[in-house]
């Protein structure tokens, strides 16, 4: 049995203020940090020795990780970063405040592009501050795979082969892992692992910095147990 | 030309404490932690872009590079960590007080102890706290391999094959790096990119928390230019 951690970063800036963030590398706020060292001092709890850890491009969620990886004095063991973790990109939507795009919009769009599978918000314009090509760290993957606009389906199709080619033989081989990610990114994960149907997946969410611990079976890479180490802000989990 | 910097770890405890510290892990003061963020603001004002970077397995190391790479906006680089870089192994001065020592065995022992280039320390004793095998961190490591008492020869002959296999070749593909270690694992790596003789290499020191900037020639592995960052801590550094 192998020890997986997933867990969201903690509260970053534009999650305080309501915005769609996506590929925006926002940073945690003061409570984020809080969060983060808090899942640290959980995870320590737990006396778990692990092997690697994984995270993507974004700070919110490097930085999350490293105040955990502190918190259980393991920072020495190895961290692959991958964009393909990063969170769903939000197109055309990003940046905006989720109540301003409401009003635009309209509550049910909104809540279509929010909590449906497959329907993605608008593309984002090539020429937006925020389009993923105008930053340094995105320039070695080509242009036609840098997403502009996501759906939870698409972001699962860029997750799961990922997590399938560079994450799942680690689980194979007996590895204790830790997985600090993003709201989708991890829906994407929790999919994949628990086998929850297309329309299910979007009434799943992470709390923040809540680390959702799983006993793996390596055979089956299906878990025998989940459960959120803070059980005060633990949401529900699919069932296993 | 490629950009490389190696930077010491800012203030640890034990460095504020005046004691032996070598492979024993100990944290960063927040003076260290505050050269390790001026370092990033150093850095920032380079505005060099890295490919890579490189660490020990020891946290004071890491935390520093952390916060360097978080003040330069630049945490999703890859860090590779490594045993390899860590600080000269100190045997049975491990722990040790400075002063104390001096007065057990004499100035003069101590000085040759410090700063001879091949003379080793007495060997850490096996059921010593601080004995390398009583860390989950390094059972990976035949027991043949773990160092238990270095002098800077041994430290070296530690360091460079490292670096010649490792990280050598990121520099001749033109890569930016930034390495952040150790007094003595620098001084390796000091004495072989400006190729300093045995008897020279222990009067260099590296100033904590200070980046040394080199303009690395991609063919001959020299630098072109060499600088610390912060002038007004800096020490005196081999010709180029």
């Amino acid at each position: 049995m192998t020890k997986l951690i997933l867990v969201r970063h903690g509260q970053s800036q534009w999650n305080l203020e309501n915005r769609f963030t996506g590929w925006v590398d926002v940073d945690l706020t003061e409570e984020g940090i809080a969060e983060a060292n808090k899942a640290g001092e959980l995870i320590l709890k737990e006396g778990i020795q692990f092997d690697a850890a994984f995270t993507s491009y974004q700070k919110r969620a490097i930085k999350t990780l490293w105040l955990a990886l502190e918190g259980i004095d393991q920072m020495y063991i190895p961290v692959t970063k991958d964009w393909h973790l990063n969170e769903r990109h939000y197109g055309g939507l990003t940046s905006l405040n989720k109540q301003e795009t409401r009003d635009k919009h309209g509550d049910e769009q909104v809540h279509i592009w929010r909590r449906s599978f497959d329907v993605p918000p608008p593309q984002i314009d090539k020429n937006h501050e925020y389009h993923p090509s105008k930053e340094v760290k995105y320039s070695h993957i080509a242009p036609s795979e840098l997403p502009t606009g996501e759906s939870l389906k698409i972001t699962t199709e860029r997750v799961l082969p990922y997590y399938k080619s560079q994450i799942v033989p680690h689980l194979k081989a007996g590895s204790n892992l830790i997985i600090s990610a993003h709201g989708n990114s991890l829906r994407a994960l929790m999919k994949e692992i628990f086998g929850v149907p297309d329309d299910d997946i979007p009434g799943f969410e992470f709390p923040t910095g809540n680390p959702l611990l799983l006993d793996m079976d390596e055979k089956t890479l299906k878990p025998k147990a989940a459960r959120y180490l803070d059980e005060s802000r633990a949401k529900e989990l699919p069932a296993v």
